[in-house]
């Protein structure tokens, strides 16, 4: 088993992708913000209020999910032909499901995993004035396909935890 | 209870801090990213391999902290004194600590949380080739110090999950 | 009369703000985006649409704001206390007002502005789909305080239009 | 009439290009900054002195006009194969106008409005110390071509104003 | 002998490139810092001090290619296909080469060269507090394939120096 | 002798400043980018066409010192007083002199060799066409002073080539 991103003399390295194919990649990418229910009553309550928790986090996942290679460091500049994201309100938090869409060489899982953290990082930042333990999870990739690794589906399986 | 982030028309603001002393403010945050024991094994093993994905995450880690203010739309931009971020190996996963440091007029927990999640997003990039079903969790706050709204500490008591 | 960001030599220069003050300094700014009275209504209509083309163009504001020093080459790194953006539906557009807060070297005109203009720019991508013809207008200071050069009341005497 | 840019629930959207055909795309967009005489005399007296100003504005419309997709939040990542920006100076103020040229799935017209209001605010800047009411006007795409929806040429029967 | 990036009037000019065919196109930059040699064995004694030096380097090299069309105002935004740096310690000094691939419509000399100055200026910072009398040196084109101007590669002939 | 950017367990590490006094700091950087005569000639021959050189490579030397902690990755976030660019032309090439200004914790070297570094690779570029062979050369601090340090001056005794 090897890392893709460590050359020879164990230095990071960005991984060549010039021999690979161009071909339709999608990536969808879950994760969640634990909060107490009130909290996410304050979120929810008064639909102005709602939408704009909602609606701020949703605006800054997409500019962060298009800006994924200028955060991550070894990932590729990959032009998104879209992004999805969606912020649902449950009784013990906020659920968070992000889905990249792309036609290139590499895969989009790091565009939808970073949507997904910076939607519940904002969400957190918004919130935190009323509830500072708040608790960010379940952050992972929940299904991906094209590319030469084929497709991938979260299952029990291949559950880590 | 009052989401501070929101004006009276339900639309996002941000916070005016111009009558805000400025403090000595630390704020810790942790998280976790999950993964096979064998995933860990090859991160660890070999001194440089480890030393690099653990390297790549921690500096990834220390820019975005920086650059909080630009990933999270609300966050006042706030020069740091220091930002400390520690990734330890642990059976299961890389457990990830970040202190932020500021004498500001507002606090640095988004410079923490950012930082956590970050460096999980960079594990999971270098580390996914051999492992994609990793899963980042317990992002979350652990203390924080100065500012009016005082000291917090996490307990089993303020624990929302 | 003199212009302030050229050197000797004719070339751009960043103005040095050394031997400034620090002070309490406050710029407003206005502009508005003229559209056809059917996009207003589109934009209006249905509390969340407008919650929403409102609220995004808002958080886009305060994200330029933040960063005017990036976009505009001889602008100081500002940090602000706060940035208030409202934008207010018309019969035939939606003004916007911006107000950028800080204690420092030097003035936030930039800030205010910039938020302005970029509010103006989400609103018409947003809304392009529906009205090419948009026009953004009247992009002015309106009002500044603090520092050596004292107070800025925009009046009918210094119009320039 | 409906806005692209909003979801079933209300919230902002990126819209999915994945259908969409490459093809050469063209916008043009012209503004003008409104100014006393003297100010655009002082802009323009002295090659140099000209040069600069105008240069400067110039090299931050481009450097914007090529972060477009880092500034307005819904905008898709386009890299241009051209931004040609023109700053005339009249006797009343400077005209702007931006030409973007891509080969891709979605226009460009975001990325020459905003490179002209770079343009713009970086002139007040430049000149804001002898002229602080100076007016930004006028910002509107004169051209569109390429692309499902065609061509878009402004005339008396589609202004806005 | 015409400067390609000055258009008629002397100003600045992004080069437009939609004629150009995309082509594989290769570039090879290197350079060198200099320094005393106790600060190279600083930098190299203990196996994880140098991985850390070195691979803090590499990471800023890397992420900095990528933002090429950021920094450099007359750059066209070129997503790349790899980026690979290589620091080598040498007696008095660390050696740096950055090959840069695209699949596109203009060349990565500037990515290369952007890469290998980062690299520098990153070993600079770092090992500053032992050396202040570094000097960044050498920082040249060595290759460049693709494209029409054709193969460069660097000679005794067209030595500058 | 100790890397200060170097924790205990080998990693990369932003020094924390928290206990340094804010003293004003200024730094000298130098550096030269070495060309054919001839292009020497092209860049300064008419009037305008060296003033656009030149500015365009001043523009971006200032815009990048101030992005300086954005680029470099253990640098801290410091808002600048003033940033000096000059651009010397000679008989075989472009001196460049930067001096960076701030009241701070921490010095402002990075910023100043930053924007060396990036004056001499946009002439690169700008001028690239004509002469792909140049050479960036001689980046160094020429003298600093404020803080704990002390004042540091350029000279042959501390020469390191």
């Amino acid at each position: 088993m090897e890392l893709s991103h460590i050359d020879k003399n164990g230095n990071a390295k960005m991984v060549n992708v010039q021999e690979k194919d161009v071909t339709r990649r999608v990536a969808v990418a879950e994760g969640k913000i634990y909060m107490q229910p009130q909290t996410v009553v304050a979120i929810s309550s008064g639909d102005m209020k709602k939408g704009n928790v909602i609606n701020t986090a949703k605006v800054a996942a997409i500019m962060a999910g298009k800006r994924t290679a200028d955060i991550i460091p070894m990932c590729h500049n990959v032009p998104l032909n879209g992004l999805d994201v969606d912020l649902i309100t449950e009784e013990d938090g906020v659920k968070i499901v992000a889905t990249a869409y792309t036609d290139g060489k590499t895969g989009v899982e790091m565009e939808a995993l970073t949507a997904v953290s910076v939607a519940a990082l904002t969400v957190y930042d918004m919130a935190k004035a009323i509830d500072r333990a708040m608790v960010i999870s379940d952050i992972r990739l929940m299904k991906k396909s094209g590319g030469k690794s084929g497709e991938f589906i979260r299952s029990e399986e291949n559950e880590n935890r």
